[in-house]
């Protein structure tokens, strides 16, 4: 938990506007640097638009993983997804990023459905709407392109047999104070939250090579557990790189929110409401009038437009620049820096529409019969 | 858990002499009374010694039991083994009762094998040991009789799938006040064990009747959670009847204890050694030299072999009132009395160790291929 006068950002709740920079402080984490970007490039032939901008931009140990990549050991990535509702524009960042990197490497990628984790936070979710929700969340998620030979995806509820030998042998390790310090649990929190962290654990021990987390920030508390007990257990300590939140459309405090669909653009929403949506409440950072803006230019860096397609929908770097500069001389409207957001996402969400429903037929690929799903049902953890 | 000055009983540790009465009251429990002795002779047309001899002295809901079998709608039984060493005397006590009643009902058992909990609780404890125990410990409880078709053994580690969706509905509703008050946890308890009451807690949702508990009293405090629970869930509240705790062969205090094998006979000890141990270390009644013993008499109250004999292994009534006044009024000696019981325990465990072998074949059928067993491998408790 990283809390101070301003924000705050667990696995739970992101509050304020997030100082990224003393957030690295905070969880003693590491920043992305461009020494790291540089060997990134030279190994993967190729920059992705997520390290190039930013976007991730924290890691633990992730000079390591290189150093595996170099030396022929390899690497497996790992990440996952509460399903707590439908996936937002948000939410797909950190599976953009891990399917780069098993594209790039041909790296196994696990994806934990935490069905178990969702249903005990939230008091009104029953486990039946955090396993309907696991269903459409994965959908969407082998949407994005996941190799369904090399990706599991599992949900804690159907996999936990495979699992809990392991599991307990970790939530031996941690006690109620630890758990308390990291995650603030209290009296009231219930015994199935407080028992939870040693089952996000076990994925980092999938294979006894060492794990990548393309992840949020807010997921890092788990990691530091995981990386004080993973050697005693013979594996290796996790590595993580972090994401920024992509501020939600109302500004650039907190973080989209499922309970306010003003917040996030749905992966479900139609051209006209993406349109209607960004119109409306995408924050601007323009002036009060055209004339205003034409005098005095707009400022991008508080533009939640400008800093979706920086951040990940523009692809194109000298497109970026341009934009910049037109929006911060006067020269382009924010009516005008939101069309071309509009068209990005639209464009993008009518590739995913068509993959979505393809991945209708291929789950059960990614779930149980795919070469990688095959061999991780036939595993039991210890 | 109940703590005085005197003595402690809680599901891990038992010290000091117990007072049973004491124990009544404060766990809140009810005496198994003559009244409801006498309604489960006719029901049952049968009487069983651990009943006649008070050696199950306390329930919960037990008349609530004997309404349902006479009104038709039945029970069935539960109960369980920490499998954390060899089983000892004091160990079948339940299994034995439990046993009585499928016979004399046709009803269903369940018998859960806490490999997970007995790994959780001890530092010096491996998951392998524990699931190395819980085979032989399976085994030992099998030849006590129980009907293949009708009792379901099964491990938490293996079963977990089936229970985990229930388990996490009931841990949603235990918070950490709850388990720190009931079972004294600390900010040292691990997050394992912290868990472990919900799981507990499942097997007596195992089926929408009431669940009738024979085990010993330090059991307790998680039929007291299950109670407060059970109805908010569409069950019924699980019904209890508590056994005393044999006394250690070497006094009045505590119980058997595996890491003292002079308090305990255990089921895998041959005649010679149990002749050893209870003539060296079976507490005595008697009088320091047979000439005051003849003089002043034995006291049975304290004498362990005769308290063995009452409350387990001599069936007959008319021959521990017998054995009673002789030794009372010095005509029996020490000796002659552990001869008795010598002979009544060795007599018991050469018919175990045959049958012992027997489950060795049958063991599948309580686990797998029971009709009962192969029904609860199709079940997913929700």
């Amino acid at each position: 938990m990283a809390k101070d006068d301003k924000f705050s950002v667990t696995p739970w709740t992101v509050t304020g506007k997030v100082d990224y920079d003393k957030l690295i402080k905070k969880f003693g984490t590491q920043p992305l640097d461009d020494n790291l970007k540089r060997r990134l490039e030279k190994l993967s032939n190729g920059s992705h638009v997520l390290i190039r901008r930013n976007t991730f931009f924290s890691h633990r140990d992730f000079d390591k993983v290189l150093d595996d990549i170099e030396n022929g050991m390899g690497f497996f990535l790992y990440t996952g997804r509460g399903p707590s509702g439908p996936m937002h524009i948000g939410h797909i960042i950190p599976f953009v990023m891990t399917k780069w990197f098993q594209e790039k490497f041909k790296a196994n990628v696990y994806i934990e459905l935490t069905d178990d984790e969702k249903f005990l936070y939230d008091e009104k979710f029953s486990l039946d709407d955090s396993r309907k929700w696991s269903y459409e969340n994965a959908l969407d998620i082998i949407a994005l392109g996941f190799d369904p030979d090399r990706t599991f995806i599992f949900q804690d509820t159907e996999y936990i047999k495979n699992m809990y030998p392991l599991a307990i042998k970790v939530a031996k390790k941690i006690n109620y104070s630890l758990v308390k310090a990291v995650f603030g649990f209290k009296n009231e929190t219930n015994v199935g939250m407080i028992f939870y962290p040693a089952l996000q654990v076990i994925p980092t021990f999938f294979e006894r090579k060492r794990c990548l987390i393309p992840a949020a920030i807010d997921q890092d508390p788990y990691w530091r557990i995981q990386r004080d007990l993973a050697e005693g257990f013979g594996y290796f300590k996790a590595s993580a790189i972090h994401n920024k939140f992509l501020p939600p459309l109302t500004g650039p405090e907190g973080k989209m929110s499922a309970s306010q669909p003003e917040t996030a653009i749905y992966l479900s929403d139609g051209p006209e409401i993406v349109k209607k949506k960004i119109m409306k409440y995408a924050f601007s950072g323009g002036q009060a009038t055209v004339e205003l803006h034409r005098k005095y230019g707009g400022n991008p860096d508080l533009d939640v437009s400008f800093q979706w397609l920086k951040l990940f929908f523009e692809e194109d770097d000298a497109e970026v620049d341009r934009i910049e500069k037109e929006y911060r001389s006067g020269q382009m409207l924010t009516g005008e820096l939101k069309e071309i957001l509009i068209n990005k996402i639209n464009e993008f969400l009518e590739v995913h529409r068509a993959k979505r429903e393809e991945a209708k037929e291929t789950i059960k690929d990614f779930k149980v019969n795919g070469q990688l799903a095959l061999k991780m049902w036939n595993t039991i953890l210890e």
